[in-house]
């Protein structure tokens, strides 16, 4: 009864992202929101899903959320519209008009009842949504829901993401063969605090919405929330999972060890998505993976985590393959976490940096070729106490400033 | 009793930064730390002066602030020996026993005990002082101290700084004029969190070391403690005041109207440099001034103003001339503060882009030309109190990417 490696995997492998657990179709099209490329996904499960979300802690909620919250309030969903190309935030009572009328379409054309819909969107703030587009863009994506739609969808709902992503996890529960799949999306404005993206997750796993909502709080506790790009929190962001049963399971219940291996998996989901979004982030040239050990507990390992993978100086020096690891001590010391300098140390990669109080002596050329690594690691043991954790970010470059100084334009 | 304006001064107004109050002097010479550049500051009154400072939050303080802290605990200095080019932080007992005795030397040669000096480091974390050079400069530094040093020591303590930072208020105490000098460095790893860079601020006002370190601390808190350009918080910040009673006024005591007159002074003051110090910020195009109203207290006012001056993604926007007011509200919404999205309202410049919930209609050119200015405007009412706060920030361009991505090399 553990998760299984993906190699050992059989059924729905071969399909892409939310299609691979059974019972799953999807599609990604182009409706005329953005110029010439996908912006509309539908999922779509064959029965009603158990369902469970995180949202952005922002105070500016964008009008999706909010649609979405209202038809979670039951614990179950069939379907979800997402659009890419305008955020549908900062949009006033038009907005809210808005995202119920792409569920009222959706449901529509899917045989459904609104309130069944999930309903999603990124993209530019403060621009009404072109409903028309939509409007006549969600009958051809009703049609082109298959099972073969995963990358299509993945696809359909990047903005200035680079690559798709998608990510698959199997395990077995009582004998049963149990999927989860998933996309993503997200490259800037992304920092911890909530889902910090979109990400819907899917799976054929039997499980009720109480034991999904738990799950799902504590995979995002640690990927989700633990990756950051540049420090702001977006008004979008959601984590939604729909779990459909067709896997035939025995349910899964909290306090089990089937919950406890079924979380693992989602949490091995949720963390390859995590890391595919922070090595995209906007204009990044690595993956930035900073592991610490020994805070005095987990909060304050996450902080000290965060803290360093969101620091500017650390992000521009790792750009510039410069080991100015003073700037690690100086994020780690505000990032208000206790430690005692005197017992900390450094690596960077699994050179020794730093240690009790002052640097150590290292080869300047072999961590400059560290520094230009894919991923790029940052070790810290703060020697205040047991607790660990890691988080993920990227490097701060020149194309950074150049995506979002032009961003609309 | 009211503050002058500075047109009206007459005595001092012709000496330079910190040598503007009488019985002030400095020096600032190159000893060798920079390469061709002036690094080594020494500044001196002709008496023991009330001392007040604000040191950096940060855990990882570096050594001269903690000699600093400990000659400052009888409340009287007589000097400041400070250099850039190092920080001589993260450097162990040897960095301490360093900073320890740039003041002993320094009071060697001024004829003074090493408890009366005050030291501060800036430039680079990690390195070990080169001792010998400070102590062949300091000679020198001393020899060369005089009324009209000011701007050498202006000089000789910014690091990336593309300007020397001074600034000076004058105000009447009981019919005695009395001068407020200052100067600062600062220019990245700057957030408000204390201090936030180097501050060295004379005066020739009596006052009592409490009453000192009183209108210090309030005049932080608007001014240094609101500026942010990287939201890094140095190891090393250090905002410190000397009052030498030179203009022999009655002295200052908290709670009184002259209190009010000379924290308001000093306010300016600290303003005037907070300003210079954020339009230098490292790649800065623009100062960038966040004015809040409407908040529920003073608390949230500043969150809010401090969070949108320091966004990447405003700061970006800004520099792309973009007026992508999204992020504004984004920036917000995570800030702490709280409100309502519909009765917020947000201007740049002169013009509204939002109000109550959604977009206003405005010239596009209009906004792009405004975010082009020198000083870029932003002014938010969170519709939700009656406090108000100001924080100043720059925007994010590709030379802050450069001369991060290089800073040691």
């Amino acid at each position: 009864m553990t998760a299984l490696a993906i190699e050992q995997c059989g059924f729905g492998m071969e399909r892409v992202g939310v299609c691979a657990p059974r019972g799953f179709q999807a599609s990604g099209m182009a409706c005329g929101i953005r110029k010439e490329k996908k912006d509309l996904a539908l999922l779509f499960s064959c029965r009603p899903a158990a369902a469970a979300a995180v949202f952005t802690t922002n105070v500016v909620k964008a009008a999706p959320l909010q649609v979405t919250a209202r038809h979670l309030q039951d614990g179950y969903l069939q379907a979800v519209v997402i659009n890419s190309g305008n955020a549908n935030a900062c949009t006033g009572a038009q907005g809210l008009t808005d995202a119920q009328c792409m569920a009222d379409i959706a449901a529509h054309h899917l045989g459904l009842s609104a309130d069944a819909i999930g309903v999603a969107s990124t993209g530019v703030i403060g621009v009404l949504l072109p409903m028309e587009r939509i409007a006549n863009g969600l009958p051809d994506a009703a049609l082109a829901l298959s099972t073969d739609g995963g990358g299509d969808a993945a696809e359909a709902i990047m903005t200035t993401d680079t690559v798709r992503k998608t990510a698959i996890a199997q395990l077995e529960v009582g004998g049963q063969l149990v999927t989860i799949g998933s996309m993503a999306k997200g490259s800037g404005m992304i920092h911890p605090n909530m889902a910090t993206m979109l990400a819907f997750i899917t799976t054929d796993a039997a499980i009720s919405p109480p034991a999904l909502q738990a799950a799902l709080a504590r995979a995002n506790a640690e990927t989700f929330n633990m990756i950051t790009v540049d420090g702001d929190t977006s008004t979008n962001d959601m984590a939604l999972v729909l779990a459909n049963g067709e896997a035939r399971n025995r349910p899964i219940e909290k306090g089990t060890p089937d919950f406890e291996v079924f979380t693992g998996a989602l949490t091995d989901v949720c963390r390859q998505l995590a890391r595919q979004i922070a090595a995209d982030g906007e204009g990044a040239t690595c993956l930035l993976t900073v592991q610490v050990v020994g805070a005095l507990d987990v909060t304050q390992a996450r902080l000290a985590a965060r803290t360093v993978a969101g620091s500017s100086l650390v992000k521009t020096a790792v750009f510039g393959a410069d080991a100015n690891w003073g700037r690690i001590m100086a994020a780690l010391g505000r990032s208000g976490a206790q430690f005692d300098p005197e017992n900390v140390r450094l690596w960077i990669g699994d050179v020794a940096v730093y240690a009790y109080g002052c640097g150590v002596d290292y080869d300047e050329e072999q961590v400059t070729r560290l520094l230009q690594e894919p991923e790029v690691k940052i070790d810290i043991d703060l020697g205040a106490g047991d607790a660990p954790a890691t988080a993920w970010g990227c490097d701060l470059s020149y194309e950074y400033v150049r995506i979002n100084g032009s961003y609309r334009t």
